[in-house]
């Protein structure tokens, strides 16, 4: 029972579930080492294993416990992350509200507590985490390697859009990454999420190909309503994921369950059996994917790249913001979905990467930003990048300590400008802005240094700046540029406002389409190329193409006709 | 301390309320028992006891406990009803997720798990926690028979729309059958309601008279908003629950209270006294009740049986199904609340009954099913029977495990059809039916085989079927057929499909009544009969009635005048 | 860790906060009591100490515990509160539910319970909590006291409008008042809510100057959205606080902490220093309070005294009342908004302070008066005062016992009339007034006896009375008047009734200024008065004013233009 999670509030969970287990556990941790040892010592060397797959959905449901066995790990690796008291005790910013620590043992996780807790405990706590399930998950590995060094590792990173753990630090540890994914029946437009998802799942492989370990042939059991597929529906979402940079497209589950939580999740071969829609969709799919085996290994074209991190997520939504309405993945959401319907393909990456190669950067929220990534930005835009940046971005330093001097901190030089205030709006106030659009939940007060306001605020909400204040501004840097958003602009807006600035920084999409159709290309690197074009809309359209339709076969001259709801793929 | 229920989370309630104790706790048995010994010596011969009223409202507070001694006792529980682990782990579905028991003390009820419990475990504790109450009411009542075997027993059943405990089971341990009713404040149409409490405590006393143990003279205290009862209301009400089979109509409370939890429920005797409207309608009813003695002993008229059962309800309900806005009572109710508009009177009644005296038989939810009632249904069926069955019936066993092959799987012969998928659809879409009319929350894509469609899809909603599938079907079945809704119509579209159904079978209402206007008729097994005539309009109508008002002492000759919200009672 | 408190359904809370501390808890008490002798023998006879600050926010998140500790306390409270348990068990009507208590040891806080707690019991643990915390401000303040009897002292009572404690027991302790005030962002008149909070925190100070120990220059925190304070804003909530009595204008915080829990909390130096508008707006706010020294120690003008009471409060919001949807708040708020809306100052006070010298009282919901207040306000009318009586008033005593006889029980002769019955409504009816306006949420069917009706209910809502009943009356008492509201009538219409009781009372604003400008007059005992006038418009108005504009030095010989959002105090 020591091993069983405990809630924030203290409740210890029972068996009869899923991943009932505490990250820290030590007599888990054993237990489960048993396990994986034997099985890896009894299929090392079996001819069908081609592949590990370590545990599944590390801390999917079991991510945050805070039972002692917890508490005490917490407390090693804040030893470890601070080394002295005096260490953690400027991190956290104790002598506010007097929460100074003179023992170790003091330290409590972020259990319930009567007004907000230290954020920066909470932080640390997110992080702890996540490096509790990593730590399993690295001696798992270790356990499996050493019985089958040359076999490749991976494990199911879930639905990456997942706040639960620091995905780039679990894709390093993997030779292979994999991912789930699910669309979210509440939203009519679930296949933006679904290639935002493929896109992450890409950036967490450096580029590289990347494993669908799960989706659905149809509807899921677990959201409130579980809308079923529509005809069609599954292999536009099997195929733009091919698209993105999957090798592979795997089901859950293969027969459905009589019995169990998980029966009315879709399946393979569902209950009724052979004599069902989705067992002809799912041969008929079959059948396709044996056509497109050439674009195996093949990479994703994409000239722009979309900025991510797990720390600034955790940090933007800890307590006692100015806003508890600045959700991060609305704004990434917000962001990607104007790349989407402009047809751009972008990579999804951590802040610290290379960006040498990107015509293009969005750096849609970056509250918390490290020095280093800070600096990773800036060197890209003064070597002659384009970059643009959302608001309340460049706040805090990695302690979640504000940084000196006006706003925005790390990004004031970057971006020639600084913040005067930051003017949170009511969820229901809407903010003009001088082209006749409007804006919401965010605003901010700047005064302009070198950058120049591309778009400014009209006369509008109570709180917002008032007219004729900047909303967009753009700024010169040595050979490239820095944009910034003070603001979250409606749709439309905020999709000119990408589209101008990826015109100006010479980044093209991969065909030209129509809104609603996605087209991606894969590259061999021997200089072959695919192109995925795939028709979200109920009608028809006529887009370009050259090549030869690797399902039918049809040879395109320029252009190719596209049925409601079709894919094409075409060898160029 | 040791008998105080436990939460889902673990916390352990304190007195100072209501049903403070563990239904499962030996300590409160034995103190239970003592009181009740005590008051059975002393009042087994007292001439003023002609019933016990064993307990009241069972499990209305602490239905389900989570505690450790409620734990050992699910335990014996389940090693009753399996026998076997091996039993208990085929019907649980325990390989699923891993869960597989190897000793009866791993099992726990079901407290906080981080994802999804198992589903059978989950049902079977509100089975074992109803089995549990059902229990101490056998033990309570046999202590009571000991030393009072001629005096009637009864418990009030509380409600009958609760999903707390098995009503069935508990009034058949009943000499007779006794229920609560309280409107529901915020439901304009509340009375339909009280007809549907009606009608089932009626079905728990297979069609004998019953009591109405409580009722209110005007507001209740424990809703959100408590509204008082128009001028007229409370004798509409009390005069509705006689006019369906109650032979007493009593009231919480007698005297209003003037401290505690419910000082602020309305009583015969309110706070001001007896200068007041209520204690003046309460004297009036009184009045009336007396003309309505020869009333007494007789039973409803009903030639329809709306099917209901607990343990399908506590099934579809579980986490995790296909749409979480399926819900029991709302099925219930809508497919109710269109026989009541149509006029006919129905008995509520277990799957398992004896149908065949009925004309028709709805069924408007049985997703759990056991063998037994679902031959039960066939037979009715197949001796001539015309049997409505509701969307997603007849898919799992009594163990939640589906049922193999194709839906609907305990009734596809005899619907002549089956599912291709079930599509529920998003709580704010609209599915439009062939006829201009629409359904909400739930389609499916039927394939028909000897059924036919008396109603189709049009096109509609994402995710629903396409234009022209079957929505409602009808099937011959050797004597009598078996009709089908694959989908939840909006009020009309139910009431023209069931008012075609039951005209195709034969039944009517006891009067041709206007919509609003409630006509039901009770019969002396000498023959005589009692025509109850309930205007809920604002206005006043002309009603087809022959024979003498018993309060008013009139004469009708072919029709009567039926003020607004006026209530006559015909002797036939 | 026996320091901490618990909450209702048991969780221990941890350390990482703020308050986290058990009220009762003699360890916590005896650990504060040393550190505050300290510093009470060490800063005693600091020439800076002026003033001793007493804790700060008694309460605010840690008032209610339910800790053993916390029992234990609680049960010691009661023998004081009843001496005996038969005391207890008649207070609290624990016949009732069979509650009876037999030993001392068996009474709990009202922790979590399967259904209702008994309502005294909740009410009784209101006032023990709030008491438990005023009990170690009075030891506190002892101990200082010990060291520095001259210096006067105060405790921040927080904004004073918080339910945790009560604020007229604890002010009585205080040698000066001292309060917060935070705008609530949702509100878009949240300077109404300012003008009331400053009210009451005169009313606390028994009509003595008080003092403003923190507000904020701009945005807060701790709200879901926190939005900026406009230009202008800051400083005109400044001035309103002034103008209704605040001898001292404070902030929190001087200096924008970088990191805990409060970093983004508004400060008088905001992060990003002195190039800020709001560096600039605050230092304009120096010194222009610079320029009203004189006004120190001045009076309030007000005629008219709104009655507050926290124990009515605590009451009406019970569980189980007849309508949850009767906030305490909400009917204060919206008669204060009456009278701040026709320019009427008014003293907030306590239902048992001397009301002799205002010429009319206001008591917007006394559901539960103690004897002696009740006779309070009966001996203010029956002396010639003019009373108005909000709905559901009078009704119970001390320990929520409904008061016998027809209601309004202990205001029954007071207004000439009796309740028939309380008539909630469902929230989203609403009520029609027989002069074509309406009321909502709540209804009584009167029967008149010396009253007479002033307005009368239309054909309306479903459970309210029937048009053409009294809604609003009115009963001449002795020399004075009492009227009384059934209802609660929207804005326009209480803004009538309430100006036309204040016109037949003979009270007059301050000044005659339009809707949205605020007029309040402070007076020297000298004979010198200052009236503030404060613009709340987006426009420029131009108001009477005779005297010297204190800021400009201008002279105003009858009118003066006052800019939209701007303030002038004319030194008359």
């Amino acid at each position: 029972p020591e091993s069983l999670p405990v809630t924030r509030t203290g409740t210890r969970q029972v068996p009869g579930s899923r991943q009932v287990f505490c990250p820290s556990n030590p007599d888990y941790a054993h237990a489960a080492d048993r396990i994986v040892r034997r099985l890896a010592q009894r299929y090392a060397d079996h001819p069908a294993v081609v592949l590990w797959h370590v545990h599944n959905e590390w801390g999917n449901h079991n991510a945050l416990c805070y039972c002692d066995v917890s508490a005490t790990a917490f407390r090693l690796w804040l030893r470890e992350r601070y080394e002295t008291l005096d260490g953690l005790n400027a991190a956290w910013g104790t002598d506010f509200w007097s929460q100074r620590y003179g023992d170790w043992q003091e330290i409590q996780p972020p259990r319930d507590t009567p007004a907000f807790v230290n954020p920066t405990q909470d932080l640390d706590y997110q992080r702890f985490s996540s490096d509790a399930l990593l730590r399993r998950h690295r001696t798992e590995s270790a356990l499996i390697r050493e019985h089958a060094p040359d076999t490749p590792l991976t494990t199911n990173l879930m639905g990456t859009l997942e706040k639960k753990i620091d995905g780039f630090a679990f894709a390093e540890q993997c030779d292979v990454v994999s991912v789930d994914h699910y669309l979210t029946a509440a939203d009519p437009q679930a296949h933006i999420g679904l290639a935002l998802n493929a896109d992450l799942a890409r950036g967490m492989a450096s580029g590289a190909p990347w494993m669908l370990m799960e989706h659905s042939t149809s509807a899921v059991n677990w959201q409130p309503v579980n809308v079923a597929k529509k005809p069609g529906e599954m292999r536009r979402n099997s195929l733009a994921h091919i698209a993105r940079g999957a090798d592979s497209v795997m089901f859950f589950q293969w027969r459905q369950a009589k019995a169990g939580a998980e029966k009315w999740h879709s399946a393979m071969l569902p209950h009724n059996g052979t004599q069902s829609s989705t067992w002809r969709e799912v041969t008929r799919l079959g059948r396709h994917l044996r056509a497109l085996t050439d674009i195996r290994g093949s990479t994703v074209d994409a000239h722009i790249a979309l900025v991510f991190d797990w720390h600034a997520w955790w940090a933007l939504e800890l307590d006692a913001r100015p806003s508890s309405h600045l959700r991060y993945l609305d704004l990434v959401h917000s962001w990607y979905e104007a790349l989407w319907s402009l047809g751009h393909t972008c990579d999804i990456v951590p802040p610290g990467s290379d960006l040498t190669a990107y015509r293009a950067v969005l750096a849609p929220s970056l509250y918390l930003v490290t020095d280093d990534d800070a600096e990773n930005l800036h060197s890209y835009a003064r070597g002659g990048g384009h970059l643009l940046v959302g608001a309340f971005s460049g706040v805090v330093d990695v302690n979640d300590h504000v940084r000196p001097g006006p706003q925005p901190g790390a990004f004031r030089d970057l971006l020639g400008l600084t913040v005067d205030e930051y003017l949170p709006v009511r969820p229901t106030d809407r903010i003009a802005l001088a082209d006749g659009s409007a804006a919401h939940t965010w605003a901010e007060r700047l005064v302009l240094h070198s950058a120049a306001a591309t778009l400014r605020f009209a006369p509008g909400a109570a709180g917002a700046p008032a007219a004729g204040e900047p909303a967009i501004t753009h700024n010169p840097v040595a050979a490239g540029t820095a944009g910034y958003l003070a603001t979250h602009p409606e749709p439309a807006v905020l999709r000119r406002t990408i589209e101008a600035f990826c015109r100006a920084a010479g980044a093209r999409p991969a065909a030209d389409v129509p809104v609603g159709v996605e087209a991606v290309r894969r590259r061999t690197s021997a200089g072959g190329s695919f192109l995925f074009l795939i028709n979200h809309l109920d009608e028809a359209v006529t887009v370009p193409a050259r090549g030869t339709d690797m399902i039918s076969g049809l040879s395109y001259e320029g252009k190719c006709r596209l049925g409601a709801g079709d894919v094409v793929i075409v060898r160029e």
